[in-house]
């Protein structure tokens, strides 16, 4: 069997060996359900709350403005989901290349897309255009799960507020949220929620080198929202279900581990990235690079070689031992082209000569350099 | 430190050796996400669905029937929620000592309560006067949570059956689910969807010695309901996220160890059990065991001891190394006294004099005997 070079960290990552560590414990040994009365239960109990309180001092938020969910979809949907609820007149704006656990259930309800420009960012005059005095929430995700370009969160926060300031002044008093889907994001950039701006963010542990299924919303305090998992009254009444504390511990310890390396791997990677980008540039002249360079996560190369089959290069790259992706695995066998990349402007002949390539802590450049190497080897032999 | 004795296995129990084993490749070895197209990750994938086909089977059902929850709540509030939201007209019926997550999502619609009797028993008849017309759901939980009463599911199964063939006749094409939450049956009773006549069944893993946080709803490939997250699209768009195979599997492995033990482990609890109430009656002759001694799982021991008071018996019993139940752990924080002890006839004084004892795999003679033994200890020094 050939060494495997994984190349698709934006799909999944591993679970790193402290996160297990500290997760084993909570399944044979101290798997008491944390709402029993028992000293032991408490103690569980206790240890939930402390991941949630660690989890919380990352984002500069309270404990009580994290909600533990089964990963960053239901996350997303509780966000979009239990405002517009709560809201029923009310309509939403969130960006055309939103992950469709966002897109899907803005479907439900009155929503308009904001556009992206060719470089896969959204422009903020646009999207505060878009929003009207009946917009209870604005959607935009930190950074792109395909092509890894980060979307100005600051500057649509602060058109945000401005638009509240206005709307206070009118007397209209409806709220308007801004939730950022941070998932691909938090290996990477600041999530200090205040810095931000932002009134709910999605985090995912599957994305973090935490436990799948393992996820956070956090909500301000301020923020209305109706649960969507009704029973127990868990999570402050926000997310019913006995609590998966061997889940949140391991969330708690990949999220710390992940701001802890987030500058050192952001270094690492965007040499790594260079370093693809260069190689590719010599071997395959003709490829291009989808999405802006400057405003990207270091960890993501997303490219059209024009001409080229997707899915033979795949199969190819796979047999060559280089796991890659053509976009998103977050889909289930979907056959329709890429959202994000007609978005952007690319027609589905390029968007099916595109692949994408995310890079994490277990690559190095002989990784990168194989991977360009093998990928220069089929696009010729396929000529 | 005091030996322990867990006698509160309905809350929670510990994930078995050979369940965590099973899961373990996948966290940090196996973390592929199955709906990526290389070859690792189609293995995973291939893993998910032999999980998926291994419950069908033991269920007596279709693979493409299993849809995989993060958990009991959920996989409640997606029958509950999903049917109710597909037929917005309709209404349904629920028996009143039903768990929260089944009722609380019905409360959000037109529902009808079926009473139980002082056994803690659903009465059929009562039931099927309570479906109308628009009736399109009906769930009655398998086995009691507080309780473990066993309700009658084959019978309201082929009543509901007979109301289905009157709609026909009368030409009302409306249909007329039957959903069961066996959370707590799993471990001990038949769990064969056809023979149990039930048309969507919540399981719980972490219930049945399996990964908190996993669950199943089993849907008849002939129901009709809204997925209740939305996104990526998996489990046949019932459920997405991305999924949880390290969960699923050892789901897999747990509710077949579970259904293998099955008989042994009924045989075996129903002695402890007996031995149980005989030896209290004779320390305490004054206690009353609390519903149906025949239609009761063997594992479940919920006594009101006349005069005491809960709460100083859980501390007394704690402190004494003994782990056990005032009433469900599952409501969080709950001050409200049990709406099935209410549901049953059962007063607030004696309510607040009740306790919950339940056994499980790791529950022997020695244990049950202690149990007595203390609790006799502490009712007569509280007198």
């Amino acid at each position: 069997m050939k060494t495997r070079i994984y190349l698709d960290y934006a799909a999944a990552t591993p679970v790193d060996a402290q996160v297990l560590e500290a997760m084993q414990p909570y399944f044979a040994q101290r798997f008491y359900n944390p709402s029993a009365t028992y000293d032991a239960a408490r103690a569980v109990k206790k240890d939930l709350e402390a991941a949630r309180a660690k989890i919380a001092q990352t984002l500069g938020a309270r404990p009580g403005e994290i909600v533990f969910t089964a990963g960053g979809t239901e996350a997303n949907n509780l966000a979009i989901r239990g405002v517009l609820e709560k809201f029923p007149d009310g309509n939403l704006v969130v960006s055309a290349i939103e992950h469709e656990s966002v897109l899907a259930p803005a479907k439900l309800y009155e929503n308009k897309l904001v556009p992206v420009n060719e470089q896969g960012i959204v422009d903020v005059q646009t999207l505060v255009r878009l929003v009207d005095d009946k917009t209870v929430l604005v959607s935009v995700m930190y950074a792109n799960n395909e092509v890894g370009t980060v979307q100005p969160i600051r500057d649509i926060a602060q058109a945000i507020a401005e638009i509240r300031r206005n709307r206070q002044a009118k007397g209209n008093d409806r709220p308007l949220y801004f939730h950022t889907d941070a998932a691909q994001a938090a290996n990477y950039l600041d999530l200090h929620v205040a810095r931000l701006g932002v009134d709910m963010m999605t985090l995912n542990g599957g994305k973090i080198y935490g436990p799948k299924a393992s996820g956070v919303l956090y909500v301000d305090s301020h923020v209305q929202l109706n649960p969507q998992i009704l029973g127990g009254g868990q999570e402050r009444g926000m997310r019913s279900g006995t609590e998966n504390v061997a889940a949140a511990v391991g969330f708690g310890v990949a999220l710390e581990l992940a701001q802890n390396l987030r500058h050192e791997e952001v270094a690492r990677l965007s040499t790594l990235q260079r370093s693809f980008f260069d190689t590719l540039k010599g071997s395959l002249p003709e490829a291009v690079v989808n999405g802006s360079r400057t405003h990207r996560l270091p960890n993501n190369m997303h490219i059209t070689i024009p001409g080229q089959d997707n899915e033979r290069l795949l199969i190819q790259l796979d047999e060559a031992g280089i796991e890659c992706a053509a976009g998103s695995a977050c889909s289930a066998s979907d056959v329709e082209p890429s959202h994000v990349l007609k978005a952007m402007g690319i027609g589905d002949v390029a968007a099916q000569a595109s692949l994408r390539l995310t890079i994490g802590r277990g690559t190095d450049e002989a990784a990168v350099r194989a991977a360009v190497k093998q990928l220069a080897h089929f696009v010729e032999s396929n000529r």
